[in-house]
């Protein structure tokens, strides 16, 4: 029995750790994957931005749809993010990302908590409230972005 | 009464025109965006053809995450189709995206009306109904893809 639970516990355990690693074809695929979620993300953040910033008239609709897809691009880039792409060049992620796995754990969840908050505070149609979740939710870019991005 | 109407007329065209061009700061970040768009949907609609044609095995979770990232990707290239981009070189697509807007727009609604399907067949966590709507949906890439994109 003890062989059969611990072959269950790795069988689990591949289960857990293989979609990561399998999803993507080639290191290249999965760097290409985490910034093209990490551009659509700053794309449809920065409209929101320049909204809260007074740099654009506020469209609460917009600003609603472009949270939306910022909520959602939130939890894309992460599988993207794996020892195998150490060796592309075309990045500018750090290799901290592998050694504090952990921490950059951490950071990538505090912008997936705040992400889903900013797309509420859009819902409500009050630009006071989108700017202050706002403020939040990029704080979460920059602490992730100081730590692990290089410039 | 007729200069009114006319002019509400022409600023609603302007409302409804306006945030395609103004989405982006150069044409540049147009094609880009639409790119990031197509890559993300593609490597997820992958993930399920692996899937449906036995060459991964079939995971229910995974291809129906994978099918909600496809459908909401699907409503997000078109903005990034604008005659601006027609100067960026980097890029697939044909010119009859401009000068064949309805059928471009046509093909494009084909695929989000297909893609909501796709994320409600990989549900039901029946292969045999995933593979159906898979082929569906794929029709509807290759359609436009014949049409519209470059080899």
């Amino acid at each position: 029995m003890k062989v059969v639970a611990t072959l269950a516990v790795a069988a689990a355990a591949f289960t857990l750790a293989a979609p990561a690693s399998a999803q993507f074809a080639k290191p290249e695929d999965a760097v290409k994957y985490r910034q093209s979620a990490m551009f659509i993300m700053g794309q449809n953040f920065g409209r929101i931005g320049a909204m809260v910033n007074g740099k654009a008239p506020y469209d609460p609709a917009a600003a609603a749809a472009s949270a939306d897809i910022v909520a959602t691009m939130s939890h894309l880039p992460w599988p993207g993010f794996q020892p195998s792409t150490e060796k592309v060049t075309e990045t500018k992620a750090k290799p901290e990302i592998y050694t504090e796995q952990a921490k950059f754990k951490q950071a990538s969840e505090r912008l997936q908590a705040e992400a889903p908050k900013l797309a509420a505070a859009a819902k409500t149609n009050n630009l006071d409230t989108l700017k202050a979740q706002f403020g939040e939710t990029a704080k979460t870019c920059k602490g992730c972005h100081d730590d692990f991005r290089n410039k």
